[in-house]
């Protein structure tokens, strides 16, 4: 059968993204504003951002921009959301970023009860060698602790000024106090770079996270006594649910895999998990795969393939129906260990290095 | 005529006190609970508290206990609030009471746009000095600045859990981004003490701080995880304003006289003030004077003259008709513009001593 080359990397998800762009107001992202875009630019799993221009610009001139991103130190497990936001932040430290690393253990210790003693040390033995081992590289990152970081504090403080609770409604769908001091804080942490170096930045997250680029975008607007950048963000799609939901989920451990996860688990989720493959193997060689609607083909074109002609062979094969599901199962389960494996090598190898954290005064 | 002896120190404001006392649910204050009554005390011009007894019994039983204020360094003045606050914190401090005074500089640079550096300058150059000349043992008092104390914004942040959109309008009438994080923040200052040693604390203030002594035990009943003592609070009634409203008030100059002010403009403004005297000098001397209706005598019995004996006889002479609402003036004049002097003196005096900052680590 003919096999479909027209948006080799569509999915059956691809119209709630659209509905996301027109809400709130995204730019639709084309790989062609950077330069050697990376796989997830290349596949349209980035699909959306604001002011990216104004980066591209910063990396053509070769003038001083940063890549923000944070995490809160709670438990031992990453998401592939953390992977891609650390693959991000990689490609614009690969592209003269300065680079932030922020933990959140301020909100850490409020929301999920973990002492600051503690979500440091979660920090460092976990978090920050994972994200070493996702990409990040250790050389080039300032790293900060939310907690001890006043100047966040303060910007939190002049930028509760800014915004009135109907428009922090507007923005999150709902306002109570615990929200509205940590989403002002984040816009500390975001805008907190400029405030050493006048410049602009770019911040990779998740479409969930938007609101608060909104919000800081909304405050530096309305903020005059400081002259900051408007931040730029960029956006990934969700990695689907191993059951073909937008996202997964940890309340279902069965759609959902962890980084680092077991070996044993992370092969039996993949064997459950949709394929796109036929009723039966006569039907799946005549009519072929429907990778569009394969969970596991999106493993692998989102995580596990970085050369873009092994993932269009592996397409072609299962959209011809000569690969069957089981096959594609096997091939991501393979896939799947052996970047395990290499994950918690390299974290160990991440957690005896030495780490640029940013002293404060007091 | 015969001179009203029952509740010489009644006041045309006092209906206003007891609403507040009963919308509020506040404790009646009663000058026998506690040992060696202060002026304020012993005038009821402190008029309410909360929970007074846990207090009355450390003193007694010589028990730690703490009491705490701060304010906020903006302008170079402070009101008559400050002066019986300052008052009540050395009543405490002289009854056994560990001694808090924070700087709250974070507030003053995001409501105020007063930089932290400035901020700390008008601290030990104006309202500390201050402080010091109206009272403050420096000797006994710990300091902090709020953008320097971690904890206190940690627990504003674990605070923030704990409390609804809902009950924080029900609390402050309003909410909005700023008012909430400043309000969690000051009870994260109200709270801090037990930190560092668990016990009992009095926070002196001013009915319209009311909210925050509330708040502050809502969230004490709901924090499982750190126990801490429902703060104890004392409460002053306003100075009334010159012109007899219930406060003075910075927006109306001639109503307020300012700590230090100008002695060619004080005794301006006494001399223009409400008095209690008749339409005429014949009226006056056969009525009597109105001691309760007028300002003058008001500024005499809460915060110039500190002999009962001596305010006694100013009232009988006033009541009397005796005195003249001129001479009565005359006389508060006179001992304002000593009272501003000797603060001035005292200030100078006192910008050289050192005090116990609390220095944190980063």
């Amino acid at each position: 059968m003919a096999v479909n080359r027209i948006d080799p990397w569509g999915s059956v998800l691809v119209e709630d993204y659209e509905r996301i762009i027109e809400q709130f107001g995204l730019e639709h992202f084309d790989q062609k504003i950077f330069p050697d875009p990376n796989r997830l630019m290349r596949r349209g799993i980035v699909f959306a951002g604001r002011d990216l221009q104004r980066i591209a610009t910063c990396i053509e001139e070769k003038k001083p921009y940063y890549v923000l991103t944070g995490f809160m130190p709670t438990n031992d497990h990453l998401h592939f959301g953390n992977k891609m936001v650390v693959e991000m932040v990689r490609y614009f430290q690969d592209h003269g970023a300065h680079t932030y690393i922020l933990v959140a253990d301020l909100e850490a210790s409020a929301v999920r009860k973990v002492s600051l003693e503690e979500a440091r040390k979660r920090a460092l033995s976990f978090h920050i060698p994972a994200y070493i081992a996702l990409g990040l590289d250790p050389a080039k990152t300032t790293f900060y602790f939310q907690s001890q970081n006043r100047d966040v504090v303060q910007l939190a403080f002049t930028f509760a000024q800014k915004i009135t609770l109907a428009e922090f409604k507007a923005i999150y769908g709902k306002a109570d106090p615990s929200r509205i001091m940590s989403a002002l804080t984040q816009s500390g942490d975001i805008l907190y770079p400029q405030l050493k170096e006048r410049m602009p930045g770019i911040i990779p997250v998740g479409v969930d996270q938007d609101p608060h680029i909104r919000l800081t975008r909304d405050i530096v607007r309305r903020t005059k006594e400081t002259k900051f950048f408007l931040p730029s963000a960029i956006m990934c799609k969700y990695t689907p649910s191993l059951q073909g939901d937008l996202k997964m989920s940890k309340s279902k451990p069965e759609s959902c895999i962890e980084l680092p996860e077991d070996d044993a688990i992370v092969k039996k989720k993949i064997m459950r998990a949709i394929s796109g493959g036929r009723s039966t193997l006569e039907e799946h060689r005549r009519l072929g795969g429907e990778p569009e609607k394969c969970m596991v083909f999106e493993l692998l074109k989102q995580h596990l393939i970085e050369s873009d002609d092994e993932l269009q062979k592996i397409y072609d094969e299962y959209k011809s129906g000569r690969m069957t599901a089981g096959e594609i199962k096997q091939l991501a389960a393979r896939k799947m260990t052996a970047f395990m494996e290499k994950m918690r090598e390299d974290m160990k190898k991440a957690a005896s290095l030495k780490l640029n954290f940013i002293s404060f005064k007091t």
